[in-house]
């Protein structure tokens, strides 16, 4: 079904960027739909604490989203949960299609964020969900008093450790090096769970295989530098090496870069006009809830800005 | 007195970035020192509502900056109240001077903030203080039942209408042209205002003389189509025509644009190695708390990568 109503303003993915381009949008007194396939939040819905979005020492993920979500509703945005399959963003009244319906927008936020990064070896897709996760706060509890192993060396992955040891029988985590790209004070936390003897820190290891036939019961680890492969016997594998942008839908349509992030200018427009993108699916330099907040207060303040200086005011 | 210890960092100024980055440097381990001059928060401590920044329908702005003080305390930040007169950016481990002592670090971050634009009209400094203000929120209380004009048209003059014709017995708002600058939920309510009576707004007018002897009593305007003055008596006059960047003690030590605001790169990084700028300070698409909180989080984690660069592990 396509409705004939055109809005001033779609923003697609209800992520931090999302949602804060809705608050922006609503007080800035555009007619704007988000739309999102699940749940408002993106990635911060798998976070169990958030210690670095400044005003809050400590909130949850979902606590945080909730609130993002609700003050931009107050504002009278309306808020869709329909999975975008498809754009058309060569006219200049764009066209966003969701599974059920078509919509019709002067301008277009794109925050779709971000997907975690396979390993890519056999049976990954196969047994994901049974024994294969990419998420510890939603996953962890089906592992208690069992055994994992977290692969990884960044923030999510020395995050992941302490919940994981705290839940499991034994902890392992594994590294493809001896470099770190996490935070001090998660990695500190983790090397303090190391000299207590409340996880196993395997450096220099990649998992080449995975055991089991219905579920995961155990990984080849390979040492890097000495080629020996050992055998680990786990019924859980959180995997946590960084994440890809969701921009599939997007290529040929603007430009993104050779890793598939979204290229934008000083005004987070997109190489389309009239199309902003912001968050963890565009190029920059750090992703984070803060930045991905600020990216939407950019991207709908110059929304706003190319809404006026385009279109008509009695049709805005 | 100059001590001999070296910072990791040291952050000049107190707001929204400088606390922003007061955050990401204690999660990151760094040695930090927080110099600010008054009291932390910026411009949002003359914000008698935030309504803007994601996660909190509403806030003071005062509270809002008291929240993110003490997370950064929480996280074993160092914070001194001395005024910075100086710099020396010259050599790898850098100079702040301030009026008591001099600090040595291996990065700064500059987050300095911007100061309110003056008129530039006869007897403006020497009234500032005895009817010319330019905080609504922190002098508008001065004003009870009196009357007052607000100069302006963008967003803080928009917010600090309605706050006045609350207080004030007659309120005037005085714009130099038809155009407002203001997001239109702001200006709406000023409109709205305006149809109840409660407050006048005058369109291409100007401020052009300041009268009254050892207080202000009144203002001459001018429109600015029909060169017409008249004269208005009032008791405050509440300046809200924007802001300059607070760089003069950089001019010739880092690189500036024409309108003194610092140039930075994609890292925030200064034209000097190890310098670090975000906020109201430096040239950018929109200033706001989310945006300067981002530059703040950008800032530090930029410092701290900068820092394992360039110096060696023992010594950090």
């Amino acid at each position: 079904m396509k409705e004939n109503k055109v809005y001033d303003l779609i923003i697609v993915g209800g992520g931090p960027c999302g949602l804060s381009a809705s608050v922006y949008a609503g007080r800035s007194g555009m007619k704007t739909l988000l739309l999102e396939e699940y749940y408002c939040g993106g990635q911060i819905l798998n976070t169990y604490e958030v210690k670095n979005y400044p005003g809050f020492e400590s909130i949850s993920g979902p606590e945080l989203a909730d609130r993002i979500q609700n003050q931009a509703k107050n504002l009278g945005i309306e808020i869709k949960y329909e999975k975008v399959i498809d754009f058309d963003l060569t006219q200049k009244i764009k066209l966003v299609k969701t599974q059920k319906n078509e919509y019709l927008a002067k301008t277009i936020i794109l925050s779709l964020g971000a997907s975690p990064r396979k390993l890519g070896i056999d049976r990954e897709q196969e047994l994901t969900g049974k024994g294969i996760s990419y998420c510890a706060i939603c996953d962890g509890g089906f592992f208690k008093g069992k055994n994992v192993a977290i692969v990884g060396g960044g923030n999510s992955a020395m995050e992941d450790a302490p919940y994981l040891t705290n839940l499991a029988q034994k902890t392992y985590l594994i590294n493809r090096s001896q470099r770190y790209r996490a935070q001090a004070t998660l990695l500190n936390h983790v090397k303090a769970l190391q000299s207590q003897n409340k996880i196993t820190v395997l450096e220099n290891f990649v998992v080449t295989k995975l055991l089991g036939d219905n579920k995961l019961e155990g990984i080849i680890v390979k040492n890097v530098i000495t080629d020996i492969e050992s055998k680990i016997d786990i019924d859980g594998l959180f995997i946590e090496i960084g994440r890809v942008p969701n921009t599939d839908m997007l290529k040929g349509k603007i430009d993104l870069d050779d890793y598939g992030y979204i290229k934008t200018n000083g005004n987070l427009m997109t190489t389309c006009d009239g199309v902003f993108a912001g968050g963890d699916v565009i190029q920059k330099t750090l992703r984070q809830i803060v930045t991905a907040g600020s990216d939407g207060a950019i991207c709908a303040t110059s929304a706003f800005e190319y809404l006026h200086q385009n279109f008509d005011e009695k049709d805005i």
